[in-house]
């Protein structure tokens, strides 16, 4: 086992302890190993890194903001130092395109969005302090002091890398340690963002396991260890079945977790819109669904066109795209598998397709698209909402908006929800219809534009009514509710100001809002 | 089953569909039934009951907010209106004292919450907007649209009653049906409660089936509802045992649910301020430990004290203190069984009786008082921390700093943690030892004060690590962030302004504090 690449345990990088195997990367465009042998690791490496971030927990617990935030710009400012290899190691590992994908969107946004968290973090804003001067009250949003465990997926390996992403920066920036169980897809990708982590910790002075990384364990270990309650909480991103059974052991053992699980992101067609611009909309709705090979949280899996002439224009059209477009490389075998299996399922509940629906060579599948009638749907929604991950869409056709309130009253929680109107005000009735429906059932509601696109931004909800995320409550991406997360609730009662975190005394650092005896204020007090 | 008094359900008082039986309160003081017989309900009226509510969610979703908070201003003074009805029917069903725990303290705190959740409603306060002008983003918390499900506890007949309370005004706040499950030892009070609020609700124009109330229904039910898909969340108060085994079915289902489930409120006696005033502690804690028959949530359940002669004499005074008192009448004969049992349990893991210690007739069981070395308690920290719900108390004798700390690390979560330390500054360095690892097991920790009292305000956090609550990141009591526990969060992607919810438009409507383009602003938009 000696010439298996490190694992980043107890503050540095040293061989897995008892590794139960290896795995190597795969270029996915050619469906061939590369690079270096990984460990899958077993108990011994799981609870050396336990052991550890408890002990970084009180330390961290007791590190002053500041040097909490110099870390995040360190290590942003390490990413885009290092672009050149990051994107070419991500490249490798994921096919997905190096300009402007890897390089000039997702690069920066991993970076600025460390940056933004150490911003929360220099001004104390993810705090939320509260101070009750007449009942000697005090409270804010405070560290876990217990370790963080981020499951990373495969579909963003920098913006969502666990070593990275939004779950690590908003653990950390909540002075918790986290633990990252890297996606198997990208190992290089992930071993070189934690490299620059841990320099990053080093030179900013937190505590050395402060950040730990494991590249792999099966997962009866992955249960094993979501059910342990020294966890502070959980943040995984990935597949519902995976996300689900890690919810199952967290919930028993009363470790919250943070799950963004599955998503069809249902777009409404308006009459009017169609009639305005729907051949615009095919091509719209195709680049949507189609980029990064449709290996998008919020992918448009299921768009809702009225029958009738522009309906039928929009589905012509939006079929010879897909139908022109060659086949598109996935992350790995078991992605193409699940979405193989996924198109017949589609396919055995009713759904004829209309272009694409066979696997490709390689990892490769084509632009797919199928169809149904809104009574087929109906009568088997859970079947036919079943996400495909990858380049596939449904298109369900509507007679009427009656029909499209029943269809949209049929959906489980969705990350989004998106209703295309007219600029003309022919769709206004029919918005005022569906818009409340759909509205209860997604956690973001988006107008005029597909859902692909995620902004970094703190009027941001990545997040959705189970099952999309495992609660309606909270947003992965966007800061700081992202770091809500990973923090606790702390009162302090008739403790003497000398005593108090920073942010609750008499002297506002920072700036941070506060809420004193029922007023917002930026001020000191007194 | 005509002789049995009206459930509230579908908008409107009816008789029970399938009652399963019937049960009447109790005057605990006496053991003996009082007042008339209520149903327990079956299927038949849960699912009458669910319907209704999901029907009365999309009006309420939809209703001004100044509509809620008339109805919550309304039952506010209704409830002091209706003073001395109510206090007349909780003293016979709760034995507690009507001056000045329910007339004085309870009931116009109980008021005051609503009024204060209805001045959270009128200035948006719990909705906490955010927009992005330039990312066209619009964000806030928004009603589930999904009934709540509230468990109210025995032991607050008005202030955490299920059609009363914190949890009541949050999820009703937040505009979500509510379905209060009463608590069966003060069925009268709750019927008396729910008749104001049903009336209060008319006069405001709510939905009529916006609050409903069931008194009673059997454990399996019980736990097949808190696993209902269309329930938008639960609230609880009571057992450990009663809540984890809802909070097993919730999770299944994807509900969160905010259980408050038991709290030993660990009390650490510095040795300085021990020899300032040892004397008066001993008095502060008594009347702390035994006030409301010791049926408080925030019971000084175990408190740490100094070995020597300081500590000698505390428990020697304490120990007095309690042996002088009478027996306290409890709620039932539950409470008092289960009293028994945890008393039994606490002296088979090595505690020994100093006071009390045998039930007395009726519901009574005087002020008890035991005690542990500290090297015991540490071999059986799990046991020997069980909460023993009444006016009992364990000391736990500590050598030193060294062994306070050890102790405060084997603490499971609880809601507070209170050290007490001395005026001369004595105790400043064990303070600084010992406050670290008291405060990451805790939702509030206090200073020099017994953990009895809970203030209604929004530096309040009456919550704390898992297994005191099921969150650590929520509080039952204190607005706007109890409000917080009932909502979903819900983002506006690329709307048009004129269609998004009133505190998202750029008018600011009611001054609420947004949080708009990184700048914190009660001001309009443009």
């Amino acid at each position: 086992m000696s010439t298996l690449e490190h694992v980043l345990i107890g503050g540095g990088w040293c061989a897995s302890q008892d590794a139960r195997g290896s795995f190597r990367a795969e270029d996915p465009a050619r469906a061939e190993a590369i690079g270096p042998a990984f460990p899958i690791s077993g108990e011994a490496d799981i609870e050396a890194a336990m052991r550890a971030a408890i002990e970084a927990a009180d330390a961290l617990s007791a590190t002053p903001p500041a040097r909490i935030a110099d870390f995040l710009e360190r290590y942003a400012a390490a990413i885009d130092a290092d672009a050149d290899q990051l994107v070419a190691l991500a490249h490798a590992e994921t096919a997905l395109p190096a300009e402007p994908r890897l390089r000039s969107v997702e690069l920066p946004r991993t970076s600025n969005q460390l940056r933004i968290a150490a911003l929360a973090v220099r001004h104390y804003a993810w705090t939320d302090p509260v101070i009750d001067t007449q009942a000697g009250l005090r409270a804010h949003r405070a560290p876990l002091n217990k370790p963080v465990l981020v499951f990373g997926p495969n579909n963003f390996p920098f913006a969502f890398n666990a070593i990275a992403g939004s779950d690590f920066a908003s653990a950390i920036a909540a002075r918790n340690p986290v633990i990252a169980k890297a996606h198997p897809s990208h190992p290089a990708t992930s071993q070189r963002l934690a490299q620059l982590a841990h320099t990053a910790l080093l030179e900013a002075g937190l505590p050395a396991a402060a950040v730990q990384m494991l590249y792999h364990f099966d997962n009866a270990l992955g249960l094993a260890w979501a059910g342990d309650a020294r966890l502070g909480a959980i943040g995984f991103t990935g597949s519902r079945g995976g996300g689900l059974a890690l919810k199952t052991a967290a919930d028993k053992a009363g470790v919250p977790i943070y799950a963004e699980l599955s998503s069809v992101n249902p777009v409404f067609l308006l009459p009017g819109v169609l009639a305005e611009r729907g051949e615009a909309l095919a091509q719209e709705f195709f680049t949507s669904c189609t980029m990064g090979s449709g290996q998008f949280c919020t992918n448009p899996g299921i768009v809702i066109v009225p029958t009738g002439a522009h309906g039928d224009a929009f589905v012509a059209a939006a079929t010879r795209l897909f139908a022109d477009a060659e086949a598109k490389v996935l992350f790995s075998r078991g992605v193409q598998q699940n979405l193989v299996r996924a198109v017949d399922g589609l396919r055995a509940a009713g759904a004829h397709v209309l272009a694409g629906g066979n696997a490709a060579d390689g990892y490769r599948y084509p632009p797919t698209l199928l169809n149904v009638d809104s009574e087929t749907f109906l009568a088997h929604a859970e079947r036919l909402q079943a996400e495909a991950f990858g380049p596939v869409s449904l298109i369900v056709r509507a007679q009427d908006t009656a029909s499209m309130q029943r269809i949209a009253a049929s959906f489980e929680g969705n990350l989004t929800g998106t209703l295309y109107r007219a600029a003309d005000g022919s769709d206004d009735a029919a918005w005022q219809t569906l818009a409340p429906v759909l509205r209860s059932k997604v956690g973001r509601l988006i107008a005029n534009k597909m859902p692909t696109g995620v902004a970094v931004s703190a009027a941001m909800n990545h997040g959705g009514p189970y099952p999309s995320t495992s609660h309606a409550g909270f947003t992965s991406v966007g800061m700081p509710a992202a770091i809500h997360r990973f923090s606790a609730l702390h009162s302090y009662d008739n403790v003497p100001e000398t005593l108090l975190p920073a942010e609750l005394r008499n002297r506002n650092p920072g700036g941070v809002q506060r809420l004193v005896d029922g007023r917002w204020t930026d001020g000191d007090i007194g």
